[in-house]
């Protein structure tokens, strides 16, 4: 407060005393003092770390490009218009961001296709409503891979379970002929939203092949969202071969929580629902790479990247348009702050994570033959949202490294949380490849508002949070790059 | 992902294989393993602190409370009818967890009302825009404090300057008789948005006062925020005694981009302004404390808490209705989960924060003279965001020894960021009594989207960020209680 009122060179009454808080000037004075206390080793890094951060912040440029890729492109779903446009464009922005090299990886991919007339309803029994047979129409969308229904539709009466494992405890005889509703919602009380996205995440893929085995003739699952809301999410889904195919739809949390009261109410209402969704044959896709040749070791390389394609429910803009325009962010930086590399910093865009990463297993076949060393790869594909730090696969020791060497220095800038352990669908297939597998590990708690549904558009990221996760992911590049992973 | 296939049981087939991230589940086995691994004595903190945050998280109390504050209490600032309500409904409250004690402490408060017809407008020149003159309705408001405009507004050149330094620079007959327009922005590349709040904020608290000295008539504040959008920032303003006071108004950013762009091409252009604001006497008012008595050291205090009061446009739900109902859900989660604390944990809702912060200043008056013992105080008023941490302050052996202690356990949630010197404004007037202040550091990054304007409602709260702040801050009560803070 003291040095404020030195600067404006006023006394103050009774009112003004506390136009801003005291404690957060004192905070600035002390990051100030901060970065110039430390040692002139970690000094230097320091300096980096904020630069990669207060010039990401400033220019704002992945939130642009993440803007072309959401508005110019539209939803990324591998094998759509979308998807090819995707790849020219970031083949155009790597191009013109100068770098040594930018080229296409070929990767031929599913091509679902979600098609047009997806309804549902409740259908309430006389009984039920005391009055003739009356709708109430819920938002629900196919899963992804799903066959569709016949042309009119599919009507049933439902049993619902509170997930797989429910399932198997019911008498068969109530599931054949029957719409299995499968409505095991989040768990609120985990900290972590991935946690509980894992728990209820099995009935969405597994749910119609397990539903299937015992006669049922279609399912609907409730989202993988905390929130009560109209949104469905989509989401990938498997069939097994042995087991007769049947449509599987999500139905927002909203609608799930109506079908289940009024089942509660009724058991014998009825659920009828459309979809028209197909697949077409395998088609031509690409990943998309860009590389910065390292001045010492250009054969060795580090890699950053995240998944191009997205859902075809809205932009993809978290999920993952936010990894691709951060990566491609922290070779600009790098450029623009005019730091050359030891090794090679790769940027891969990846296709297809979303419904068979074709993509990563593409880039992972190819590595191995390529002749080259893999240092690191870093995905992001957590979101957009403030970085906290990285999760880590590998040897206990080299995760154990990472955090002596850099987790102070990291925890400065708020990224220094390494404790969980894990990296990137995409980047996993690189495991036995590269020595450091990582992925960015954003704030979680609102990644399942926007997730798979149609409210991940370019609107719902934060601009600063998606900067932040790119000056973040430098930073770990520029440690890894400058430092190596080798010795204690 | 083979603990799910095992789960499930189904052979997978193409596409199906990454309906969730395997490096998901490996974080949600590796926390569990993380929860046992841990020595005897830190894995009991360990599982009290996962419970704080399960509960808090699972039971959503403080949502609950916080939708109760902002919507039968509207806007609470000092002296109006919302601020009274909130005295009564948080009394309620507290008296409804059946705490060992509640009560009111009061407080004489300033009464200022913003009043009605607020407008603004730009007037173009016939020159300007080719035609008659022609008018650019602006979006504005009234900083807290300030005087009227006359009855019929007040109109003017305008002259534009980034913050007080450069009113310095102008030769003073440039300024006489017009309205100076503060447009420094928010410095976007700081990290820590409170950071760029402290570098802009003087040109809102002391830019009338300044601005009089050289005869402005006047003045136009740009709105404390990084984003260009149309919602106008309030805020407290100072007067000088010895100088004129002019009335002072907050203009959106979007409005100061504009009159910013008008004046490069057309510095004759005029601003027009009304406002209604006036100030009634002093009133009667009331902080609200509610405590668990200690077992052991019933004389030795902890504090949480935050401000009841809020600004007029909204329903102070960030600012600060999250700190007042974070801080009971504390004392909720120690009696949930039958915590008997060793010392009293006491939460103070202060009053008159915004504009006077008299409720922080008669608590601490008070305790100086009450023959108790404050151990340590612990005020959330900035946002209610994840959780990153707490500023400190206190001696550097305290902060020193606090990070010591239990940083490692805190970075397990992460609530582990204890760099940032500094507490709250309310808080900070305990200094030299308590030994430790401290206020929760949660995210930073969508502040100062809702500050101070009319869209601070409970509807821009996320449920589960809002909780995890109240976990952290139980969780770095309990540990204080259980250890307290002497040692090394």
């Amino acid at each position: 407060m003291e040095i404020l009122l030195a600067l404006v060179n006023v006394p103050l009454n009774d009112i003004s005393l506390h136009y801003t808080k005291t404690h957060r000037m004192k905070q600035f004075v002390a990051a100030i003092l901060l970065l110039l206390s430390v040692s002139s080793f970690a000094q230097t890094d320091s300096i980096t770390l904020a630069r990669f951060f207060e010039t990401a912040l400033a220019k704002d440029k992945a939130y642009s490009d993440l803007h072309d890729l959401c508005k110019l492109c539209g939803p990324r779903l591998s094998g759509s218009s979308g998807a090819n446009k995707a790849v020219s464009l970031v083949e155009k922005i790597l191009k013109a961001e100068g770098l040594d090299s930018v080229w296409l990886q070929e990767v031929k991919v599913p091509h679902w296709v979600r098609g047009e007339h997806e309804s549902a309803s409740i259908i309430y029994t006389s009984t039920s409503k005391n009055v003739k047979p009356n709708l109430a129409i819920v938002k629900v969308c196919a899963l992804g891979g799903s066959i569709p229904t016949p042309a009119a539709g599919l009507t049933a009466q439902v049993i619902e379970v509170k997930g797989l494992e429910q399932l198997t405890k019911i008498n068969p005889a109530d599931i054949k002929g029957k719409i299995v509703f499968f409505n095991e919602a989040f768990d609120q009380s985990l900290r972590v939203t991935f946690q509980a996205y894992s728990k209820a995440g099995p009935q969405r893929w597994a749910g119609a092949a397990e539903a299937a085995k015992y006669g049922a003739i279609g399912v609907v699952v409730r989202s993988m969202a905390q929130h009560i809301d109209d949104w469905p999410h989509t989401g990938s889904m498997g069939y097994k071969d042995s087991v007769n195919k049947i449509p599987a739809i999500a139905i927002s949390t909203q609608g799930a929580e109506l079908l289940s009261e009024s089942l509660k109410k009724d058991k014998n209402i009825r659920f009828t629902f459309h979809t028209g969704c197909y697949t077409l044959p395998d088609t031509q896709s690409y990943n998309v790479i860009g590389e910065i040749k390292g001045t010492e070791r250009p054969n060795e390389i580090i890699i950053v990247g995240g998944h191009l394609d997205s859902w075809d429910l809205a932009e993809g803009a978290q999920d993952d348009g936010a990894g691709i325009v951060q990566s491609i962010e922290v070779l600009r930086l790098f450029k623009t702050l005019g730091i050359r590399p030891r090794h090679t910093i790769r940027f891969v865009a990846y296709m297809n994570e979303e419904n068979g990463t074709r993509g990563g297993r593409k880039y992972a076949e190819w590595a191995r033959t390529s002749g080259e060393k893999h240092i690191a790869a870093i995905e992001s594909d957590a979101g957009g949202f403030t970085p906290r730090g990285f999760s880590l696969e590998g040897s206990d020791t080299i995760r154990a490294l990472v955090k002596k060497k850099w987790k102070t220095l990291m925890d400065k800038f708020e990224i220094g949380s390494l404790d969980d352990i894990g990296s990137g669908a995409d980047v996993g297939y690189l495991q036995g490849n590269a020595k450091l597998l990582a992925e960015l590990h954003p704030d979680s708690q609102r990644y399942f508002d926007f997730h798979h549904n149609a409210r991940d558009t370019w609107e719902n990221v934060n601009d600063r949070e998606l900067e932040m996760g790119a000056a973040a992911m430098a930073s770990f590049v520029y440690l890894i790059d400058k430092y190596g992973l080798d010795g204690e």
